[in-house]
């Protein structure tokens, strides 16, 4: 813990960690946003779900879009960190990018909860006219990286055109997240495995399936 | 013109048509929206633009839900006049239905403002509360028609499902209309007219394109 994270609370009793402080702050915003949508996410809803008074929270964060940033980016840890956990593991490939981008999909009611604030942001950014930037979740370049260590490893079909796939995939899986967003009961987790399993068999070679 | 959409206004003068003031309020909604986005469109903002008083606006629309209701009907209707000016074509049906997605998704401004609109009336819905109707835009009804038409027609390559290519075409289409929102400079019009001809070839027999 570096010497800047310490200091001593307002009553002097114990320490403060300020990259914890901020972590708390952040994981109250999601849960407001969660519960009643970009809307409620006031700085006054934010504190009473962290606990702490206006002031506290001010101090971490100056403005709401501080904090909002700061959210967002928890969202794309979070998801950057399971990503990476089914990246180490062994398994054949095709199962490998199958996980990946189930995992980017909003399958349970966490991964839910990270796409309705992605839903927020997107609405929030578009709306406040600050230029949208595509990386911002990271995902076109994911979806990028998967296709090529399926193209190099000779799994992807070989009549297939890799970027436009990727640019395809891309829209795919935007799409699926969005209509399991607006509908879960419709797209539930079955059809998400059954739609991604039916997309990958359509741009494999049939023998990368017989796992 | 039916007898209840006549009446005098205020001062007598003149004979007001009630579903065209509730037309010109609806438009002037869709402005407001596209200008500064949901949280702007406020009862008193809506009534400056269409130039009305906001009594006159609320005798039209007693509550904003009504009014946003109407305004995304609008949106609707528009887009299904456009798509039935196109079903009524004579042209090879592979063309058609390409024309048609195309006119799904957002190549100008007039159809971006309705993504727009679109967009901003979704995360509006979402976060009040209300049950999301998948048939709310009828896109998914009516990718489906295409692909059956596809299929009755012995375009669409044997090998496939009718149901889930219907799936992955919606959520392609709309993963596209989200992405081109997003980032109109990215996914332009010659992007998205390459996208959706690359997957109509992907899932149609090679002969259906030689036109």
């Amino acid at each position: 813990m570096c010497k800047e994270n310490l200091c001593y609370n307002e009553d002097m009793t114990k320490i403060v960690d300020h990259d914890q402080r901020r972590l708390i702050i952040a994981e109250a915003a999601l849960r407001v946003i969660r519960q009643v949508g970009m809307k409620g996410a006031t700085v006054r809803n934010i504190a009473r779900e962290s606990g702490l008074s206006l002031g506290a929270l001010r101090h971490y964060f100056s403005t709401q879009d501080e904090l909002l940033d700061f959210s967002m980016r928890l969202v794309k840890e979070r998801a950057t960190a399971r990503i990476n956990d089914l990246v180490s593991l062994d398994m054949p490939l095709v199962q490998k990018v199958l996980w990946i981008l189930l995992e980017l999909l909003p399958t349970d009611d966490d991964k839910l909860a990270e796409m309705e604030v992605w839903f927020a942001f997107t609405a929030h950014y578009r709306n406040s006219g600050t230029a949208f930037d595509v990386q911002h979740d990271g995902i076109l370049d994911l979806v990028g990286r998967l296709l090529r260590s399926l193209k190099e490893s000779g799994v992807l079909r070989p009549e297939l055109d890799c970027a436009m796939e990727t640019e395809r995939l891309y829209a795919f899986i935007d799409g699926i997240a969005l209509h399991a967003f607006l509908d879960t009961k419709r797209v539930d987790y079955e059809r998400i495995v059954d739609l991604v399993t039916y997309h990958m068999k359509s741009i494999c070679i049939e023998e990368s399936f017989l796992f």
